[in-house]
């Protein structure tokens, strides 16, 4: 269903009902472009920190617009063992709904500008229907307008400062504004004592109308009806009518109601992210980071500096997110899927050994076909994101015993995947983990290199190539992180770098320490590879610390053991980009037994196991909103219950 | 004529000969917005000197992009006695030619998308089609990218610095691509043999391909032609043909005329504003200074810091300008003018003492119909504009002896309008002079006025409620300039706010001095009431000194004192905002005597009366690039030759 401005309004009913009968809901947006500074590869280092990646997003992606916002809900139908859709394309622009309101400005980026105009992405949709937004603070503050507005039409109104021009009179009319003031007074003076029931003020300048409303409600307090009224030509005038106390009360009403739908109207689309938000329904979304970062900065708040707020907002706005990308890279998905990008993701998860899920668009909803790709229409791509975590989940579904054709969106199979969103290459820290503390890997195999401008990554390989493979993680035109594949190599460079004059060398520690001398507390790094943070307190009865078991392994065998966390086994898998190597099988085999092939004895697996129970509740939430005050039983290190 | 990415290289040489046989240009440019930073009126300052209004301009409007631009040719047809117009509407968008072709970011302001989009602007147009661009620095990066690609294939490229791989070999190989390079070595020695005109290597990465191209040039220096080419799915793969040298030298030749096609292709648009440029041609706009700014800006060079410097560039790109807005507002058509809105003068200039032009379109051009407006389309606002230019420079032939009903573009009496581009909103500085200094009026009738934010301007005015008259120019929330409307009553002004606790007064010249401090020399005041610069030396024989004859009439008057220059009558026109006051005529009569009832004798004015030698020479420009250094005869306070 495609909704611009033209019927928002009428559709906003189908939109809410839709959320509320949902079992969960997919979305994904469409932006006016990436990166506002550096080129994405720039921007997205590979060793970046999760706090120095949220913080380059923040920096340099926010002032893009998200122009298409696609939101498709799926409800299980018990009776038909299918999802039925409802998918919705919205358009969306902040189109200024007064004189007074905000002029938002956006940075368009050519590339994406371009990628988009050639997939028949439809511009003068988005620039002439969209629908209208106001983030919480814009909406409070014309709510707040509203009413000062109100409480000064109604006389009501205190002068919140001393101007030269208070306290002189009840109503301190300038000189030249006098003869026009009288001139009105006369005209209502005549009103009161002719037949008519309303008089029409010509039209004025916003100040006089000030003094209008303030001389009337002074010299009439009662008996009267005072409003603005905008001809055709968009000239204001006053509009005066003679009522008595019942009449002015009514008007007043109706006059509050119209304002009330005036806000609505201009927190347009915005009424669809609270709904969304309010249901606390889990939503899908393929590699969603800047989607629900897009989001909440635009229909929420500027996003908030530091990541620990952020990841708090987050959780505020949406309780529960799952991201299809991340998903897909980890254990038992990872081995069997090769390209995780939503189109080919879409299409692996149709082939065996997963199963293509039964879905059925609802009447009055646009049926989207996989085989016609219609990829980044914002509603098709929630649409099929939708499809591949329908796959995924069914697939876990085949470890139960018996296995299960359909896993719900409530069920706690999918709770270790709630609230991880993929990192974009970054070689060890493969999720921001929205809802606690993230993977810290210690990259003691890690050097900082500085070089003159004219190196290139086959410069980098040369000067290594007596260490074997290694990652080139470029900074900028002189710098660049050089992951090699055994730690004890680091300190055979740092001699050999010794006495060279080209380049020189630092360990990632060092690097960091120095970065951050001036900025941010140094973190310690304990016996057992991790970073001592305020997090590590954050413990539970079924936590379960991490443990390094295998240092000796290549580096982004490290990462995806400290990422499973229940790993024994360290995969190897030297030389290739990205880590997101989880053995998510394997790991729980060696931690909690076979349970795969267990009998689901209790919780949420009797209830995969017994499939009532699942309509209603959705499984506890790990949040962090009481970090660090409380200890919870669900921080980083948990093995979730159903293990 | 719509001229988009599809049409555009076929369009090239209609535009190039319509420029060619042109008697004037009307341009106009469509923008993505025009203030990023504060709000128009807060960018438009009453009261900014030209550099501050340029700087500001410069810093808040740059970033947006113009994307459409308006170019309509005027040929006068000696024989129909009447214009023949060409009008061409580009769309232009800086869609990335290549991988490594620069990545455009572009703001837009929703209040200017909104109104464009309410006019039936086809933002789609402009996205999918637009024609790219580069600016000059753009353009030769490109050509050294070619050239420097062209001899590294040739294998006649110098290594540019010293690597840890250079200096060991012809060619280093890294190891890893050992196996691979002697694969392909191998390969075209097996070409070489038989009897086979080519081999297509596999596809391979661009370090591959950089391998190959100097692994072959080293092995085989002859007999070879080597060329990179892209399959239909943009993979890149490398094919070598065996060739003699004639065969070789004429590839080469071949694929050099390619890389310039390309190359003139990615410079798109530009070719269009060189053409423009080269011509020499009178470029009419309507209250152009932005669309001339952003030419530049786009099409040219980043706009310089300094005003001066941008006067420069600007008079070496479009040497001469004319603002029909400035010309509206100036005597003798601002008497008889109410509204120089573009569409608002467009209609007046029809109607008596003026007379619409007569203007055909030339076949295969679209025929606007003024009548039906399609105002905000580039080509018809250029297409208006240029017959507002018509008319009002015939008008001005109404005044010769005997009255001459057509007065071409090249005629003198359009001289004194030259380079004088309008200043929206500044009270007494009605153009920014681009070829000479800029007016300074002496503002010792203003105050600078800080106060609690909470006043608005009904506070300034009871403040100053003793003094009359008073003009307000709010700088921010808690400051602004206040004209009184007579010097003597600033020292009163002064001493009254003495012990004022809510409220500060500076003179403008204290406030301009605690300002540029630090960052500009001090002026100072003639005694003839103009800051002493070092343009004042600029004199020649025909030059008269301005003299503040009437210090005690009101500050537009003075003003409009300043800026005509001539005049002897001060034109009371107090309250009214903008400056502009000019009178023309009158101030001919004063200086000159009357000329215009006068024969002509000699010179222009002669010309205009023959009708006859206007076709080839333009008159002389004036211009600063020898400004300072060598006196010349056409200095800011010349009188224009035909006086």
């Amino acid at each position: 269903m495609e909704i611009t401005r033209q019927n928002f309004k009428e559709s906003l009913s189908t939109v809410y009902s839709a959320v509320e009968e949902a079992d969960f809901l997919a979305i994904d947006g469409e932006f006016s472009g990436i990166s506002d500074g550096p080129s994405v590869s720039a921007l997205t280092n590979g060793m970046d920190t999760p706090e120095e990646r949220y913080g380059k997003l923040r920096k340099h992606s926010m002032d893009f617009l998200l122009f298409q916002f696609g939101l498709c809900t799926f409800r299980y139908d018990q009776t038909q063992a299918k999802y039925l859709t409802k998918s919705f394309n919205f358009y969306i622009f902040p189109k200024p709904f007064s004189r007074t309101s905000p002029d938002i400005k956006f940075i368009c980026q050519s590339s994406s500008i371009d990628f988009l105009a050639s997939q028949g992405f439809d511009f003068n949709k988005v620039f002439r229907s969209g629908i209208p937004y106001l983030n919480q603070e814009e909406e409070s503050q014309l709510r707040e307008q509203y009413e000062e507005k109100r409480n000064q039409m109604n006389g009501s109104g205190t002068p919140s400062y001393i101007s030269p021009s208070s306290g002189k009179a009840a109503v301190n009319v300038p000189d030249e504004h006098k003869d026009f003031i009288s001139r009105v007074v006369e005209k209502v003076e005549a009103l009161l004592s002719n037949s008519e029931k309303t008089v029409d003020l010509e039209p004025c300048s916003g100040f006089q109308r000030k003094l209008i409303y303030q001389t009337l409600n002074w010299k009439f307090p009662k008996g009267l009806h005072i409003e603005t009224v905008e001809t055709e030509k968009k000239e204001r005038f006053i509009q005066v009518s003679k009522v008595d106390e019942e009449e002015r009360r009514r008007m007043e009403q109706q006059k509050q109601e119209r304002e009330q739908e005036e806000l609505n109207d201009a927190v347009g689309f915005s009424r669809v992210v609270h709904a969304i938000s309010k249901s606390g329904k889990l939503v899908v979304g393929h590699n969603m980071l800047l989607d629900v970062m897009h989001t909440i900065h635009q229909f929420y708040c500027p996003l908030p500096e530091e990541l620990e707020d952020f990841k708090e907002v987050t959780m505020c706005v949406f309780p529960r997110l799952l991201d299809t990308k991340l998903m897909a890279s980890t254990q038992p998905f990872k081995d069997l899927i090769t390209n995780t990008s939503l189109a080919e993701l879409e299409k692996q998860l149709k082939e065996k050994p997963f199963k293509a899920p039964k879905v059925d668009c609802c009447e009055g909803f646009q049926c989207y076909d996989t085989a016609s790709e219609q990829l980044h229409e914002a509603g098709y791509d929630a649409y099929i994101t939708g499809l591949c975590f329908i796959s995924m989940a069914n697939y876990l579904g085949t470890f139960l015993t018996p296995p299960k054709p359909h896993i719900s969106a409530r069920s706690k199979l999918i709770e270790p995947f709630y609230n991880k969103l993929f990192l974009m290459r970054v070689i060890d820290i493969p999720y921001l983990n929205i809802s606690g503390p993230d993977l810290q890997p210690k990259r003691d195999h890690v050097l900082y290199v500085t070089f003159p401008k004219e190196w290139k990554t086959s410069d980098l390989y040369q000067l290594f190539s007596a260490f074997g493979n290694i990652q080139v993680s470029w900074i900028d035109d002189t710098s660049a992180f050089v992951s090699l594949s055994q730690v004890e190599q680091v300190q055979i460079a740092m001699n050999t770098s010794q006495y060279a004059e080209s380049y020189r060398i630092q360990t990632y520690a060092e690097y960091m320490q120095s970065k951050h001398k001036h900025t941010h507390t140094n973190r310690k790094w304990g016996e057992d590879g991790w970073a001592n943070t305020s997090y590590r307190s954050v413990t539970g009865k079924r936590s379960i610390s991490p443990t390094q078991e295998d240092q000796s392994s290549d580096f982004s065998g490290v990462a995806d053991s400290n990422w499973s966390h229940y790993s024994k086994k360290i995969k190897t898998d030297a030389g290739a980009s990205g880590g997101g190597v989880q053995t998510y099988a394997e790991a729980v085999d060696s931690t909690t037994g076979s349970w795969l092939k267990a009998q689901p004895e209790k919780g949420a697996a009797s209830q995969e196991a017994s499939g009532s129970e699942e309509a209603d509740a959705w499984p506890k939430l790990p949040t962090n909103q009481n970090q660090g005050s409380q200890p919870t039983s669900t921080g980083l290190f948990d093995v979730p219950q159903v293990w």
